[in-house]
């Protein structure tokens, strides 16, 4: 069966991810997979929150949101003036702040915090795990400004990381999906991990009713190889901004 | 390497599901996993919210909060008194609410919706899962009320299921873990599935740094001998309080 | 006439009070009058908030929350995820915290704090009343952990306190009333006073027209004759648990 | 030993009830006791909330408001921009909507709502009670114009209600205190009655620590010799404002 | 055309300005201007905001608030009990501060903040305007109770302001808006100025749809006419309650 | 004096417009000027808000927002996650609103709602100026949509306007202020007005101390030369675009 826009079953839509997108911003990326695009912007403050102070450690932190007009209806901004953030947006939120500081070493990066906002602009499926990917560009820049600066004593990051989506669509596993796959799936995954298939983040979600443990783990192969493009694409796309990936990563201890 | 409680690496903890624990509900138990106590309450009310009117099916939702003493010290209501709800808990109410609609079928549940409480009196860990397996027994205690006063025209559950957390601690892997391990964990997995292994949701995160996939795979593995041990449990319990579990099963099709 | 639970007029609901019902507290008890079930637990924490620090005194505080499903219908939970909380809920709250103020003196306490989470889990009339005679007890398990902690320098309990209900309900003074007797009620009143009768707070209100003043006293008369009933329970259930309450009370000076 | 104003231990303070101040409502007075002052607004609208629709009854209900400068220190608004109410005004308001709600005949007045704006504008101890009694007379302004407008069929009043406090400073009875008297008071009593003396509401509370039954009728005895006055004065404003308070009252079934 | 109430077209409606209205303040107001009455507080609280905290510097704040039956029926309440003021609230507030701090040296203040409270007990047009004419006459009041008080060093008022408004209704310019005219107006002018005709803040807006541009002069220059008679009479007032406003400002540097 | 980039006085800064930036949407531009970026999208929805339903026309609203990394340090999001919306923001969106609504022929436009989200993606003074003039092209481009789609009758646009402001810094009028010449300003002014001058809204601040009438006249008329080029820009964008400005404009009644 062929999937709507002819990819194959294990193809990424065309992902590109512009830097420097933002004039202040301490590293930004417009990140487009296929129709959904998302604004990751990083922004480094001096401190941490009250909950950290003194232990010697920084943080990352990330906000999701989308822009009013990101699918086919307008639709009012999610917890805006006084009305409480969705559910959805602060797990997704959360999802990407594990994610990123999962591939940070927060001691190497001392008492400042690191905020990475990702703001949809346009929603066609795999939002949050395009934020995860391209907010992981975005704070890579953050870092080689921050190493520039000398304000920090060496490299902070453990590795990079990517995130994909995969599910199973009228049987058939699917690589990264559109919206129109996605909200006709029976399973949904998604996959935060690093190049190297190690897994960061493993969400797994049965649309409608239980699935055989053997679909989860097909996903779970087909996510791998997503990774694996993704994570060639952020390297070669730091590369082109002049920064260079293995510049940024701690030496295995 | 023995546990802090002796248990077996594959062990559960004691669990009791004490049911009809409230006078007013459709369906309530008092659920017990060693220190972690949640009381769940099922309530029906017929109809459903306006974005699923005229569907012809019914819904499934839930609500989690901690009570403020149930931990070592008092914390403040969480999402109370004009403050917005953490996301936390709506990531967990979420969570509970969409592994329970996968257990029923809403359409054969008709235009009625099922609110599932789930109140943490005591948090030792495994909250989460302990609501979704304590949920369940009150959502068959529901539709069993339901059957018998003739509302349903017949069983409309598709099957039953249970929830357990596994983790690595100090390389090892073990099952259902407690507060004490879970904080220590490098590693944390809850798994939503069947008594037969199909899954229903499945999270994993890596709470330090990635981990290997293999890891991922010990932890469902070990996930899914915890939840068989669940599942005849719930089983038993709902016997005891006269509740075929079989008679709520819809036969397959 | 006789009510509809075949009580005399002057009769108490059976009333039940468990200790320890809570692993993590400072102080619990579950509190049963009929079919009303309170949860009241204590906790303390050293310090004060601001308006108090520096006047070498502690304070006493006082929560009142219902289950979702504490009536026959289940409602949304009042002043949750961004709503305010509903005047009823506050004024009950300010009413406990006063009631348990006046059992104590604040300087003998010391600059700590002790709160207490009242939770209705069944409502059936007098829920503010169970409140405050269950609070009550709650509040000396916890002042006899911090005695036998070493913490307090001698007792500092003034008196113990307890609450109760009186209502006139077609023409007839009555005891205790449950819900299908306060909606029922004329006048409405809610004592709450010391074993020897000493009043601490009273409030009356006429429901539908103005009543006549004897009708007060009617009730307040009745009042104190089950206040003198539940503070005899206190005690022993003080005393069974292993607390002798005149251990906890100052000596009159 | 002398009051601070020189009063007597039964004497009110000087009481003014200016009618007709606002040109926008249906009834208003600037009520003035000694240094409180209160702008009391009566506004009607015809229908009821969804609660009460269909059930044949009208609605009276009340606001309370302390402006901002009310006291020797600006205050920042209570409930203002996001902010929850504070207990205490909700408190407050609830009391007056029952004290002017056992005034009137619901079902007579029919389906309309009479809310009553309570303004603090100067606050100097007795606003609640102040807030009562100008607010009735408020309503009686506001019952006169529906009556002469023809949209009710008869009176609709019960019987006029009148509201003061008093209290035990240093083991005198005071009534109507100020508030260097009320911060003082080791007992406090807010009477609601009509002028003959029959109950609508009662609230004692010790400010300290709990105190004999005796002081609770000393005061309610101290209290209803207030209301006889202030009573007296509500009727000669009515009267001078062109209403005959007695056209308003409904005759004795 | 002759204006609904017979004045000139440059003609303001009577105004008054009754000082000493409140006695907890450091100077209040109220102003009326025809039927649009507004009360006008000013507090003073020493310090400043954190944001102009070491500085050596003060502020001028102020709030705008309308009375629920302000107008021809009762409103909620804006910005009350948890809901978010109205953007027109704000917007007029900002006005009023941004007006009164442009009269001031905030330098020569020093660090204390003025709040000024405007709250319009009735609403017939121009209640923003009346709101900056009447807070100017309080804010001057306590700045001579300041300096009776030696608590400035010298005069720090720079100039006396006052606002008004001018608006085209059917092609007429006509001064003074009262409601009705507002509503019909087909552009709308509001000016805070000088009496020597320097302009402090100029609002003009096109009602329906844009307008030439000698429309905009003609509002300015009946405005300024309107400015001038209200300074005066400012003046005259302040005179009567014995402030010079001479002895208020400082002198031409 | 030289401007800090070497502009004549009366220069604007580079404008571009780049339109269909967004491809969820019925009409988006990116609007830059100098180093302020906005983007400004517009969305049609068919009804109306309930105090305009029957009256037989449309309406035309506007958002605006800062993202948090608009500035030099991130900030907060603005009226976010249960906190109320800044005044200054809801005071920006409702001038953007008005400057719309009256360059629109709302009865002709029919019963639907067009909404303009202006999201300030960075911020260099001119932010409220530029969205005004940047949603101004996402309107005609949605019209344009709407003609094309033949869901109106006729043109409803009754004119185009733009947005600029002018300020005095050191004496010297300047046009288009950023924000170093903006937060030095004496005196701002925000021009909404048509390519012929007339005027839709007019804004003038004096940001320190007040400022004769003729600098308030030299400013107007230098924004009127912003105006006329900013005019022609916009009608080079659509036309660009493939949208004749002049096939949306009603034609002279």
């Amino acid at each position: 069966m062929a999937r709507f826009d002819g990819r194959a079953h294990d193809g990424l839509r065309p992902v590109t991810i512009e830097t420097g997108w933002k004039k202040q911003a301490d590293g930004s990326v417009l990140y487009r997979a296929g129709s959904t695009v998302v604004l990751c912007v990083a922004s480094v403050d001096e401190g941490v929150k009250d909950f950290l102070k003194g232990r010697g450690q920084g943080w990352v932190t990330a906000e999701y949101l989308m822009h009013p007009r990101a699918g086919t209806r307008r639709q009012s901004r999610d917890g805006w003036n006084g009305r409480p953030l969705s559910g959805r947006s602060q797990e997704i939120a959360r999802l990407i702040g594990r994610a990123l500081r999962a591939a940070v070493d927060l001691k190497a990066l001392g008492e400042r915090t690191i905020s990475l906002d990702c703001d949809v602009l346009e929603a066609d499926g795999g939002t949050r795990t395009a934020s995860v990917t391209g907010a992981m560009v975005a704070l890579c820049l953050c870092l080689d400004g921050l190493q520039r600066k000398g304000l920090l004593s060496g490299p902070v990051l453990r590795t990079p990381v990517a995130a994909v989506s995969a599910g199973i669509v009228k049987g058939e596993a699917l690589l990264d999906l559109a919206y129109v796959e996605d909200s006709a799936a029976e399973i949904d995954l998604n996959l935060v991990a690093t190049p190297d298939g190690d897994v960061v983040e493993l969400q797994c979600t049965a649309e409608d009713r239980p699935v055989p443990r053997a679909d989860v783990d097909r996903l779970v192969a087909l996510a791998n190889g997503g990774i694996s493009a993704l994570a060639a694409l952020q390297r070669e796309t730091l590369a082109r901004a002049g920064v260079s990936l293995d510049a940024l990563v701690m030496p295995k201890s």
